[in-house]
């Protein structure tokens, strides 16, 4: 069997620090093993649209952000498959079959949906698409035959729900869907990174991200604004790493020849925390370290995207030939899908065949 | 603004007299009157599976008997487009994008599909595909831009549902879809046309259907077999009109020219019910003249039906070709809804050259 992967973001803003953690850095890493026969990732407008209904324009204008900090990253165009949702229409004839073998109330039940009506608020005016992406997202992961799903925690209960429908599928047409698998990120760190402030999401009306592309002075005077350990008030106080953002970002961002390069007076980042819990390490030399490694950290992505931001129409093109790409093997497990369910009907030579002699009789 | 009418009928089974009084006999008097510049008739196999996927083979057989009654009625392809909904894959995406702008809870609120769920007893167990038809519905009737949408009077709350959508897209994203008119059937006997049994609706498997390609036996036994008023024991009792199947078929049936054929001791119906209720006229006598109606009705229908059927191929090719047409109307509304959303982004040089141009600052 092929190894093919697919994963994707919703294009409502610039990619974030948390995206890059979470999701982008190992997708990078998975595309140049050259384990994988196929990479789809998406750009997933559609899915943003079922919330963002009434606001196009925010949609419309971010699909190109997202792009670029793909590329940024070292999504490559040559190994990766970059498509736009929308352009793929065969998405949505398959959520509308799959529609057929999902209860109303088990989408209900779903834990991640329920979650996100609450984050929005939702409650009683949930819009029916928003309600049904899990089955959106069911079209999304089988049109490409993914094998492999690398998402977040968070995520678990929609892929199950896509499971649910590849075996339920299989089971009433016969063997024709891939069950796909998960992939969850394997530092603690990198399943949700909070925001600067803290709090647990990074989101941009908290104005708590730190953005893929931003400008080193802005990374500086985010990085040392930081929620650290509120009560390490004096140098010589023990610190607390729990909660303590800088500490839960330089879980996720350091690397140990970061300490030869800015902090050679520590080996690596335990003897670091070891001296913040026990006092005598003030918070502005940890986030001082902190902002150089994360200035190295983002310099060259931020330079590749400003590179790849001088030729726009070049990055469309390059979406364009990805969707198409991705139109082409969506349509072809469509066809399997419908000639499965036996819903080609003219070419159906056998059931008109039958039903001529029938009817001759 | 052309005038367009679009509608269709569930391939579950072949189609009966209470489809034709129903329905059918006004769309071909409307057909054949030329005022229309477009007519659709669609055999809404997709919608026929939100509540058959386990059975997808019961819709694949009935495709060619839907098709066989539309045109032994005089449904005629030079007049009328006839195509099977499936093949038209930008429904899906058309319903797709309206998912987005109706809540789950208006959905709930849809008396159509309140009843319908108690009928089919789902209720913890609905499908989603068939707890959102209404979306879909609203695709069908939208992509073909339909003016005037002749339904019957339980279909009312459905057509709102499409109204509400149109209202809303055009609202939010620019005057795109067209506000289609309901055409309610005139004659009250003809809204819902009760089984041989005095049963509220007809259904196969209370067999107590006459279909309209019946053999003439069959039309006989059955409309001997037919509920009358159950106290209308001895001819010379008075008899009720209410209830009374024979006379309720009679409403939707009856031509005065049938009299003189048939019956010539009566001018018309109302001498005929008068005699009935006051007394003297026998059951078996009106079941007769029932009989010899109905076959006058239905023998030609029959007939036409019996050359279709020996090419079967034919048919297939009309409904081919059909759906081509169909495919190609619903991809022109598909576009302008796209350009509508703004999500025709490879298209969209004022878009692509706005980033460009923002990017190079």
């Amino acid at each position: 069997m092929k190894k093919v992967m697919l994963t994707g973001d919703r294009p409502t803003g610039r990619l974030h620090v948390g995206h890059y953690v979470g999701s982008l850095r190992r997708r990078v890493e998975l595309q140049n093993t050259g384990d994988f026969d196929d990479i789809f990732i998406m750009i997933a407008d559609a899915q943003a649209l079922t919330d963002n209904a009434d606001n196009p324009e925010k949609v419309r204008q971010n699909i190109i952000e997202v792009a670029l900090d793909y590329m940024a990253c070292g999504l490559n165009p040559e190994k990766s498959t970059l498509f736009i949702q929308s352009q793929v229409p065969e998405l949505t004839e398959l959520s509308f079959y799959y529609m057929n073998l999902v209860t109303v109330s088990r989408l209900q039940r779903n834990p991640t949906v329920k979650n996100e009506i609450k984050m929005r608020n939702f409650e009683a005016s949930i819009p029916v698409g928003f309600f049904t992406y899990p089955i959106s997202q069911a079209a999304d992961i089988t049109a490409f035959k993914a094998t492999v799903v690398p998402v977040g925690e968070d995520q678990l209960p929609m892929l199950e729900q896509t499971k649910e429908i590849v075996h339920k599928f299989n089971s009433v047409y016969g063997d024709t869907l891939i069950d796909p698998k998960i992939l969850l990120p394997e530092n603690e760190a990198c399943l949700r990174l909070p925001g600067i402030d803290g709090k647990a999401k990074m989101s941009k009306s908290l104005g708590n991200c730190i953005y893929l592309s931003e400008e080193p002075e802005d990374i500086k005077k985010k990085v040392f604004s930081m929620f650290t350990d509120p009560n390490h008030i004096r140098v010589e106080d023990p610190g607390s790493l729990e909660g303590n953002t800088v500490f839960t970002y330089l879980d996720a961002f350091c690397k140990p020849e970061y300490f030869a390069e800015f902090l050679p007076e520590y080996q690596n980042l335990d003897e670091l925390k070891a001296h913040y819990q026990r006092g005598g390490l003030g918070d502005m030399k940890v986030k001082r370290f902190l902002n150089n490694v994360l200035q190295a950290e983002l310099e060259p992505i931020r330079n590749r995207r400003k590179e790849l931001q001088k030729d726009i129409p070049a990055i469309y093109e390059i979406l364009k030939k990805g969707s198409e790409k991705a139109e082409a093997v969506a349509a072809q497990t469509l066809k399997e899908v419908k000639d499965a369910m036996k819903i080609n009907y003219f070419d159906d030579k056998a059931l008109i065949e039958a039903q001529a002699e029938r009817f001759s009789k």
